[in-house]
């Protein structure tokens, strides 16, 4: 029985755990997969969402340019790795002017869901809150009302309904560098009002002492839905961003069945290390093999750069289940 | 025709404009109508709410007690002026122990909507934000689900439909004593999932520069909606709480048509200024009279008392007529 | 059988508890007993230590001169209300100038142990810390070493020696206006040398929700030492100091066997919340009898004045019965 | 031989040392002399300079309004304690609207030279700094330039060059509530550019450990320049305004030849320490009498009100010798 | 007709843009210049300010000692790229001991003016401010009174007098690391007096959004004063500093014509984020030939070594053109 | 003579100057000597202390494990270069569970006194202190009380009793990332109680401004302690940590002889720049040779691996000779 509840994905992009490495995640070996200008306009392409796309994919790309301004742009590749974006950034359509006049985009999600592709990301009105868009093509996107009053970030969609309602992890936040931050989940009959908020993990020590939050769409399997979330420690020279792991209930997903003690990743190579924000590993998106049981995790370095790391379903529900604590 | 659109209350508790005084708002000769001690837990009884209820009124009031705890109980007065208050706090029923647990309430509201009183209050949830229930007697009260995430505080609830959806106002927050703070307009289908959220006001100068929140449930008038609301200033020894007035769209109350640019009443007598937060006016209810145009403020006094202050319809709405700019 | 182990003090000041109040703890009814100007050069006389001495009492006091210096002066009394404090403020003989040239001292408390009087005192030596001394007359004070490293403050020895050794309650602090901060215990074979530290208690909630310290000597009864304490709320506008009480372990005082939840004494009288520092009530000392149960405990009041308040040993136990969680 | 070099005043405002009491300033018995509201307009009237001015007193009051803006406003007086205050505002000519354009007025000193009447006062340009302007009437007043960049505040100038330069001292600040602050003192050969800059003084220890700032313009005798000041000392409820007294060298005023080690006058009257700012007493204006020694004082009380103090010339001399150590 | 109005300088350092760069600032190939040892007792050599001088060119170097004091250092080249040092820091020669005995300097400019060359420096006076000196041999070093009272920062001499007056770009602070800080320009009649003074630019947005500070000596163009400038972004993890460009009104240059909205250069190399201070660009001085329109910028990297990077007036001034929005 | 007073060490791990430096103190080339996963579950491995052992060197090393929390491990080594580290943490043995059941251990200090090996580290009790314990083995250890109340860190104690009493520096600090902190000295009697406080030095400027802290156990010389110390500089991207040194008197060890003015090692390579925390050296242990003279200092670089650095006692004392201003 396949550990992963959806569709299978060949082509996946991997590479092998290097030999001598013991550890549940690994980078790829040619990191990063996207450097801070490849597009003209860019100081920096990294916190990106991908899912799969007709033949290949899509997805919705942090690009900070060169006034560093935080912008979105669609990006298309054929293998994952290789990607071709798009200049311009995205300009969501949206009715409602109140609403579409601010374009602050940065740190966006995607998931496929009701058979389109909808973008959730860290939006602008009157302070940062949670922007909703859907696609069908990665050119045209629809904005929709934004989800909460501010101040929150990190809204991640869950790829189906959950109890008859669409549902969204997220993160309330304050006007600032927010030192705090609790992951949150919430409903929506229609994707525009927001309700029923359950509590769902808060920081507790070491590398997520200070605060979480959700990182890619989580992953649905046979024992709950599979979160990489990253979680901040504050140094004496400020954050650190590392990344880690839990299990929470299929069905009651504010309840957390797993969590990894230990990260799972956290911020030692030099791309990581070194860049406009040091010490970040951020994850914002995966891709998933059902059949395989592989995973490729897309995660921001450095607030600067776009790496590319792998595990498999079974060894991180293992790695969980050695390195958690029960959690209710 | 009359200025207010809704019921004449006749016995609005009242008391003319004192001799000499030119002011648009005035205080009570015999203020504080309640002390800090009317209940035998009680370390101070202020910001609180009434409504007109069967022959008389009722109210929830904050109560906190000598443990400094804040606490919500309920009262009865037949004149709006002597109140008898429960000893014992308000337990409300809520199906869910998720929310129910939490039993923390502070600056409660009230309006009638529907038929039943709707309550809604600064309640915790792994962080402030809107607790809302209603009761049909003011003795069982039914707890729904709290309105946002954390952090919000000021909830105030419109008392109809407004564009077939209900209405609240509210104040994004921060985990602490807020140096920051927006008025907010949120809708919902239902009272528990909300949605569209327009920006109404934020700060601007002077005694309103730090923060701002809604006070009273808006009063409709020919006009607009009528929002009294307090605004506060940081002086090097902390912050004064003031208040001001607004007139709202009637239709989309989250235009601003005007709004005081001085304050209507500010902390001036000793019981104002000395308590356990010194310099602070805080209306948290109203009663009005269609008929006459009268209107008492409720608000608590340094965070220690309640106090009671008067003003008319009309001569508010002239006040701000020469005392605001437009504001879009 | 009497509940205060010690001798009976038949003169302790006392006036009965006023009609209509129920308090456990209440006022005296001419408070303050010491103005802020007693004496030529003071600004403010406040924090205090009396201790029965002769035929009436002696104490020493904290009187900030027009500088703002923080001082101690000693005084008697023959009733322990009405005070003569020496204009000149007390020099303590060190015999180790490097100790000794220090001459700030705050917040004294005063014990009787091994027939001597003892002070201790919030000192200065890089960063305050608890100062030591003894005097046999109120008039020659010998200084011994500081009991800590900095940042220490309201240490408060215990009247006998516990499980043979010298105790003493303290507070680890910070180098400013410290926002934090727990009661701890330190054991000393001979007032030099200090170690076996032991955690009391921590701020909780409400009125003591910031910080807490301890207040007079403990006094010993059948059930636990008997401490009067401070704890600290933190308005939107500064601190706010009030008194609890709480029952500690005979053997071992760092078990805490009950702790009010509410205070017993908080800021409300004009000379409580208006001053140097407004909202402070500040226990320092207390007189008991053995034989009637009387406490008279001697308050700072908004660092300004002196104030005392009156209370029954039985009375204060039984608030605690029914007041408190039980602690361990 | 007078003390004070300059002009007898005989009609300065007057009221002895009350019996009992013995220190060096002491308050005018039916203080305040202005309460908050004297003009329709006012929520306070407090920190203000006055002159003599024809046969009578003319003076540039700060009266924040009820938006609480910071405004200025003209007044007159035949005898220095009853004074009739313009309702509108003082509007400043400028030709250059880049500094005229900004309103903002607080904290005035007024000074004779050059037959004419300077003001200088904190305005606003880009953050705070030292506005400046003259008036022959206290009706039409030149704006002049701002004397510094931001950000600065309480410039005060002297009655007359000094070396052949114009000399102001001020106090450079921060775009807050500045925790800290030195006075310096500027010369200028237009009252236009300045320059020369020298340190004065510095915050010492206790009532004016956290910064302080020249009061009213400096009072030429025989010892020296007689300046009194504020210093503010950051209590644990915020920060405390008492005001002191200084010498400065007659031909070197950077050079300090004594300073008060306690203050004159401090915050201890209700109308000092109950008000919109409590614990502030600021002096920004004297009247003096070179005939006889008298010497009025006017200050703010808890940014609310105004008050008047009096002293001798050479009782202050003489406190000065006995509380100060000589600076260099 | 040349862009650029002044003499040329045919022996600019240069090094052509890299093929495949298209950017409008480009870095030299060679980078550090000058690494952080180059003389024994550096920590660092970095933000450091040359100019043309006889045959070769002159510079004032900020050497951070082993002690890391601040300090300023001689230096001479040939070629402007390798560069002799003095061991010896700089000692200026001041006739007033009150300004002299500070010896604090860092972050200089250099600019030939009246036929001198004048240093401008962040200088220590009670709090950093602006140092004045001139030197005719960069050995002997004549210091004025310092600009300013504290806080200042970034005093920047224009080559020429402007409207018959001479002119400083400079930068209001405060106490430490300052999070603001605007451009002001103001004007002295003698180099020792400073008034008039005028708003440039504030922070916008992006890299540009926590303070901003003048660079080089501005460069006069038939189009307006070319200025680089630094300006500032608060990450998560500190301060990050780039490069931009503004065209200042020639007869009015507190008047922006254009201002660049993205960067011109940001920390991306290994030594200009990895040092004492990561993340640092830091501009000082530029060097151009009005023949060819080539500028070569010297920039502080990573607040530890000195990079050098290269341009043409025409590139900066078309990019200005299409860079920005007009500034009034 | 020898200068060291101690034991001759032939096999202290050693690499000549490397040819060109002219530096006091110098890296071994083949830094980091110990990586920061060099067992399976580290994070990283740095600040640690070693001592020679039998015939060769046994240590306590912080090792963060991959949940970043702080741990110490037992190492042995025969060269004191290659380091075997046991796979589990030290658990030490504690006779009260009130002390025992807390597991945080950090910056540990190991020195061989009475013929045992104590260790000294920063511990948790209610907040950071300084955790005792002793081991004959390092398999075994016993903890003892905690030396102080919180907070303190950086415990170091000397290799012998001095005066009769147990003597060791410390660090009083606050509860949060210490923005202050001097260097103390304590006496103790049995190891359990610590009195005789005295202060040692505080920081100054430069490098060592904003805290300092004993770094490995003093080294006896004939000269007096030397002691490796490091200090802290707050640069405006957090805190740069150095390397200095210090001779303290030999029977006062609080009197300070010497204090090196520049650094001796500061963050300069990439191990030291770039990691968890960037910019740290922070010296924990030294290993030395009386006949030789030959020191080597182990340090944790960037809170991620350990370095090694050499010099010589004569060159250390010779370069403080000229480098320091007598302290007393």
């Amino acid at each position: 029985m396949r550990t992963i509840i959806g569709p299978g994905l060949p082509n996946v992009p991997w590479e092998d755990r290097p030999a001598g490495c013991h550890e549940a995640v690994w980078r790829y070996s040619k990191n990063p997969i996207i450097v801070r200008d490849a597009i003209p306009s860019a100081n920096s392409i990294f916190n990106s969402a991908v899912v799969p796309f007709k033949n290949g994919f899509a997805g919705v790309f942090r690009c900070d340019d060169r006034s560093r301004r935080m912008q979105l742009h669609s990006g298309f590749s054929t293998d994952g790795i290789h990607w071709t974006l798009e200049n311009e950034r995205i300009r969501f359509q949206c009715d409602d002017p109140e609403i579409g006049r601010f374009d602050v985009g940065y740190d966006p999600r995607v998931v496929r869901l009701d058979d389109r592709y909808y973008v959730s990301w860290c939006n602008m009105y009157h302070g940062y809150t949670i922007g909703m868009a859907y696609t069908d093509d990665f050119k045209i996107y629809h904005q929709l009302e934004n989800a909460f009053v501010p101040f929150n970030r990190n809204g991640v969609l869950f790829p189906r309904k959950i109890g008859g309602k669409y549902a969204m992890l997220n993160r309330p936040s304050d006007a600032a560098h927010t030192p705090f931050g609790d992951i949150f989940y919430s409903e929506s009959p229609d994707l525009i009002h927001w309700g029923c908020h359950r509590h769902v993990m808060a920081p507790t020590v070491g590398w997520q002492s200070t605060k979480i939050g959700a990182g890619p769409v989580p992953i649905e399997t046979r024992e709950g839905w599979l979160l990489f979330y990253h979680g901040v420690l504050t140094s004496c020279n400020g954050f650190v961003y590392s990344m880690g792991g839990a299990l929470l209930d299929l069905e009651q997903p504010w309840k957390v069945i797993r969590r990894t003690v230990p990260y799972l990743l956290s911020p030692q190579t030099l791309y990581e290390c070194v860049g406009d924000v040091p010490n970040v590993v951020f994850p914002c998106a995966s891709l998933q093999d059902a059949d395989t049981g592989r995973i490729a995790v897309y995660y921001g370095a450095a607030d600067t750069v776009l790496g590319l790391a792998f595990t498999r379903v079974d060894e991180v529900l293992e790695f969980l289940r050695h390195n958690s604590k029960p959690w209710d």
